[in-house]
């Protein structure tokens, strides 16, 4: 997979995209990974990017120029990428989504900063517009550079056995039961007495309860979604009544 | 504000510290962000930091005396900072969440990754779990560094007048009306004719118009927490009725 990013501070990128699971991605060639900065598509001599709105108002607009300039330039052979433009007017980015974007051969990201985009940048170019969440970032290149990571841990290769996706609650579609690990008594706190007992039909049956009562206090919207075993439904069934 | 984050990656975090207003904060003396590496919290003449699951399967479990450690460590001189646990079984992460740790004088982030976390983290040490969205991150970092933009830009000073929010689609609680910067025409695509009339009360209007317009397509759920004015309710039952 070929993943470029366009932005005016691709400075920012370097600690992510070197380190960790990226880096390692890198080295065994699953993912190429470039960040172009797209001032240098200006075809304005001051190398301008941005400019007053239309009809007044605060704040800077992303020029189209440069930002269609620089796809144009990634995609000078031919291929036609997904191009995604990083917003909060966006579709909420979920784990469906990084599943998709994982079967794409090239995958551009547009990170604005500060200002808004022109219109024309949405309309006429880009072919998704994603959010990661209903906060405010200083710019889209951190919800990139999440994007980026959720999606290369999906490629073929790249997740070895020691990188087992135990944190993955969304795979599954309910949160993760408890885990512990030794010491089995910290400062008095102890490690539940069933982890221990090597009975391994009961821990099955505490862990699908823990995972459930965690569901269901936590996030009840992701049991709505999901088909139960006859024996979990009946665990909720006993939780509801609680 | 002190954000201190601890992670066994602290490479990661260099880029996006170091650039943009994150720099630009910390060189205001707003912000002091410091990342540790917990590994040397550990007692354990390895530096280890996770081990094996009580009860078996898959995965490392991250051990909870290098993260209490870490922790104490911090807040060594009595101040009872808010302990921000980045994990995916977290409270959504929002806008009113970054208001409200915009008013806290010491934050600290514990970025997990791939592991789970020990139980008795959560249970003992942590004061908030926090995840960015339903979706699958190699660790907490990225999620970390989310939150400390999106937090360090609401303190005082932080941002400047060229900072200007024309982003903040969350912070009005509707989604923001298209813009459109020079060139007027570009490759064909024409500005709506009424952002260049002049007439302010006209853009006003149309603004208003695309505000609701592009809230009702792409996020109805945000009108439910809305008041609007007479006049936004009348055109918003207008588009219902298209």
């Amino acid at each position: 997979m070929n993943i470029h990013v366009l932005s005016l501070f691709p400075e920012m990128f370097s600690g992510v995209f070197g380190s960790s699971i990226l880096k390692k991605a890198q080295e065994k060639e699953a993912v190429k990974l470039s960040v172009t900065d797209f001032r240098q598509f200006s075809n304005n001599k001051h190398a301008q990017v941005d400019d007053y709105p239309y009809g007044g108002g605060a704040g800077m607009v992303l020029k189209p120029e440069p930002i269609f300039n620089a796809v144009e330039a990634l995609v000078a052979d031919g291929k036609k990428p997904r191009i995604i433009l990083m917003c909060p007017q966006g579709e909420r980015y979920t784990q469906a989504k990084a599943e998709e974007l994982a079967q794409e051969e090239n995958l551009v990201f547009v990170c604005g900063h500060y200002e808004g985009y022109d219109e024309r940048i949405r309309e006429s170019l880009v072919t998704d517009e994603l959010s990661i969440g209903d906060f405010v970032l200083t710019g889209g290149e951190l919800a990139a550079m999440t994007i980026v990571d959720s999606v290369v841990r999906l490629l073929p290769g790249v997740l070895g056995n020691d990188d087992s996706p135990v944190l993955d609650s969304f795979s599954t579609g309910l949160l993760e039961h408890p885990h512990y690990t030794r010491p089995a008594d910290f400062r008095g706190m102890k490690v539940p007495d069933v982890l221990l007992s090597g009975n391994h039909a009961k821990i099955e049956q505490w862990r699908m309860e823990q995972t459930l009562k965690r569901t269901f206090d936590r996030r009840p919207d992701l049991l709505e979604h999901i088909e139960l075993t006859p024996e979990q439904q009946k665990y909720l069934n006993k939780l509801k009544k609680l």
